[in-house]
């Protein structure tokens, strides 16, 4: 029925992951038809077809009458010229939502709910809204471990996935929430040089201060085409760039956008998200790194145990050799917290500087170490040696100068922002906590990650003895706004306590 | 700092209740300020303040670098003139959404919590996934009846309450999902031409072909202004009126405005629900109509036992007189479904035509007789023999004429849309039930409520003898889309099933 055309016009605005569609007040379609209580709408170009959430518009500037508004997003997926006509359409709810509702009234879903589930929220059909009443059903203890292989398994079909043709293919992941912790950059340049294919991609931060992907920016590009991405890894057994590029679990990065700003972490979501990205891109073998601490997203070492058994239950289910280490998140890994400063101190310990921060080393070491050792011609307990050799001699050093030039080399810049402001002690004493939410909230605030010589560069860390008056740490931003931002931050709540040695809480972990 | 100001501006995109900023891409703000991966910011103005999800604009004819767009709702809520200059911050997420971190957890909440979380909920800091997020957190049985006691108080307290300075005033409800059951229509005219007070507000519909406010709609003004509401309830002893203007229970509208869509429904936030609006509109007595059907909302009389005892419960607690009347709701009320057909109905009824509709003049009568026995001078029992005579002596029509005029009389068409198609039995036999979910439906695609003259008129009721090819309903619309959209859905299921006698299920309720 050709009066029921729209003309399509892309809107210049960009709505994150979710589909906005603008429509005017005036239009005969929204006039006519009873769109006005819904919500969501389907629009169809030959063939083509996407929802949107509906957004009424009175501004004939923005959309005409005889026109349908598409976001940046919607207009993308869609993909048809503008002034295209489209038919709209009442949409239907998507199907699945029946499972979610199924979940929420505490039924127990199997593999083809989860299937359709990622499969809806993968051609968008889910509003954000919908995909919080999934995570919410779905988070904390509401999956059990059967529900989350299924889980992991729909959202690694969800995407592409890639395979080397290689027996051994070594990964690393750590859960995040330990600022500062950019073992990455040092892992994966020592075991790509012992010779281990280890194809490792890298995210941008999302809530923290600096993702793999934005320290190594400081070093070199990071926005690498699949393509360039594959040959890279073949040549040099690695790479540090951004894995964005790739479609690998999609499903988890949309649920990521809606799961971030809520601020719900489950462990089942985190241990289906980790699994099906690893597994996306080819990884056989892979380590987890299980920070606990009073302030680190795992805070008691049962809980750690609890995720370890989840963690080892579904990757033994898919098939990959999984390994968890459990360490020390008590405090920031390192000294600098933004992209400039943890470069810094990488560059550090690969130049086997005697300066160099000793817990990011050491850590560095005993990961890649426990990732050696998954190569069947190393005696179990060797790894920490040879790792620690192939650093001392300075071959990860030249590796990691291999991965920069093959990225493509920037002429690198370590200096930090040029406003600085040293937080002090109020008294004298012990370092006994540092706070990793505070610390990581004040190096955002700063500017970090997006400028890059924005963060905070800790001088004290946990155990140090300070005289009042003694620098703490070190705020750097490069503009005025950030600074005071930050600053404000810091004076309501510094993230250090002082007080006696036995305050300290001490870590369960030998190190 | 005066760097910080952008000059607002009113973006005339109606987004609902979520509250939407748009800055463009180039925006110093937005560029220097780590403001990228943020969903949510906080606008400040000469005191006054806004949380707004943050939208990027790429168009400088939407939004300009220098300013920050706003859309209506979030324009109005500021509340100062466009070009007034604003400043930017990072929002803070609410406090509250600890608490309902909380409640995912498994936890249980007090009265803090709720009061906390509904008050950040009234102050648009809450962001439609978050309201979600509470919604499915606090969904079906997540919520003990203590809680729901203090989810109920909680939303009574978070908009205005009126007073009526009697001691009894009446009010009834339905839990709704049954199509045609418009009996406030006769149950308000009966009941105040009684001279008891009931001074009830009506809902337009949201999800179904039509609310009260829809269909009286059609006789008269309903958009009335808390003072003429007021003057007309004193004069009338009832009116039946839109009771969108007043501000009672607020929170409940904004959380229905996401559970819709969603299409959660639990019985908690429905006992919270219904119980803050009516204690905040004033009412002493209540009757609470459940029906119960294969296609109702409450399936099993089990169901409607327990959520019987809900409202006793909290009822009893707020110090309402509250009753519970479990009603047949195994098909729709009356013949007509949209505005025009129902009001054409209720005046049948209330003209005492003979050919009115039994089912809608009996649940009406029984309804009416109900709350007329709130009053202290009736006998138990009366009431209905009460509420018969003064439907057929004609004061109940009187009374509503009254009512009609108080409010702002139409010219009243009662003659249905032009286009018309009939709905054939496709075999012989009896009437074995109608899903009142398909002929909500197909009554909405029509293109009710909006279009008064759209919906379903019922030729057959359930137990009817049909011969094959004879009408079962009419499907009236005024558009030829809606037409077109109406009659697919009434061929892929016309919602009627025709059997024997015997495949009827029969109503639990003696009626």
């Amino acid at each position: 029925m050709s009066n029921d055309n729209l003309q399509i016009r892309r809107i210049a605005i960009d709505t994150y992951h979710e589909n906005v569609a603008y429509m005017h007040r005036e239009c005969s379609m929204y006039r006519a038809e009873g769109f006005q209580a819904l919500s969501k709408i389907l629009v169809t170009a030959n063939g083509s077809k996407v929802l949107a959430v509906l957004n009424i518009v009175d501004d004939s500037s923005i959309v005409l009458a005889g026109e349908l508004g598409l976001s940046e997003q919607a207009f993308q997926q869609l993909n048809v010229a503008e002034g295209s006509l489209v038919t709209v359409n009442h949409a239907e709810n998507p199907k699945s939502m029946d499972a979610v509702r199924r979940k929420i009234n505490g039924e127990r879903l199997d593999q083809d709910d989860f299937n359709e589930i990622t499969n809806d929220i993968v051609e968008a059909r889910y509003s954000k809204m919908e995909m919080a009443a999934f995570l919410v059903a779905t988070g904390q203890n509401n999956l059990d471990r059967d529900e989350l292989f299924f889980l992991t398994r729909a959202m690694l079909r969800s995407g592409d996935t890639m395979n080397w043709h290689e027996a051994l293919v070594a990964d690393k992941h750590c859960i995040g929430g330990i600022p500062g912790n950019r073992t990455s950059m040092l892992v994966v340049p020592i075991v790509a040089a012992h010779g281990m294919l280890i194809p490792k991609t890298s995210s941008r931060a999302i809530t923290s201060p600096a993702g793999t992907a934005d320290t190594m920016e400081v070093l070199s590009e990071v926005n690498l085409s699949p393509e360039q991405l594959h040959d890279i890894i073949r040549q040099e057994r690695g790479c540090l760039a951004w894995g964005g590029t790739a479609k690998l679990a999609p499903v988890d990065d949309m649920l990521i956008s809606v799961e971030r700003p809520l601020g719900i972490d489950s462990q089942g979501q985190m241990v289906a998200s980790i699994l099906s990205k690893k597994l996306a891109a080819g990884s056989t073998h892979l380590l987890i790194d299980i920070p606990v601490g009073p302030t680190a997203k795992v805070r008691h070492m049962n809980q750690a145990l609890a995720l370890r058994k989840l963690f080892e239950f579904v990757g033994d289910r898919l098939n990959i050799h999984l390994e968890v280490m459990i360490t020390d998140g008590r405090q920031p890994v390192g000294r600098g917290i933004g992209p400039i400063l943890e470069a810094r101190d990488i560059m550090q310990v690969l130049q086997n500087d005697p300066d160099a921060p000793f817990d990011l080393r050491q850590k560095s070491l005993q990961l890649a170490g426990r990732i050696i050792e998954f190569d069947p011609d190393v005696r179990g307990g060797q790894g920490y040696a040879i790792a620690r050799d192939i650093l001392e001699s300075g071959r990860a050093g030249a590796k990691m100068n291999a991965l920069i030039r093959a990225q493509g080399a920037k002429v690198i810049d370590l200096h930090p922002g040029s406003l600085c402001h040293d937080v002090l002690a109020d008294s004298a004493g012990i370092v006994t906590s540092i706070d990793n939410f505070q610390m990581a909230k004040i190096a955002r605030l700063a500017g970090a990650p997006k400028i890059k010589k924005a963060g905070v560069d800790l001088v004290k860390k946990l155990g140090s003895p300070v005289e009042k008056g003694d620098v703490l740490y070190r705020i750097y931003a490069e503009f005025p706004t950030d600074f005071k931002f930050a600053q404000e931050a810091a004076m309501q709540n510094s993230g250090y306590t002082i007080g006696s040695e036995e305050q300290i809480i001490k870590s369960l972990i030998a190190f």
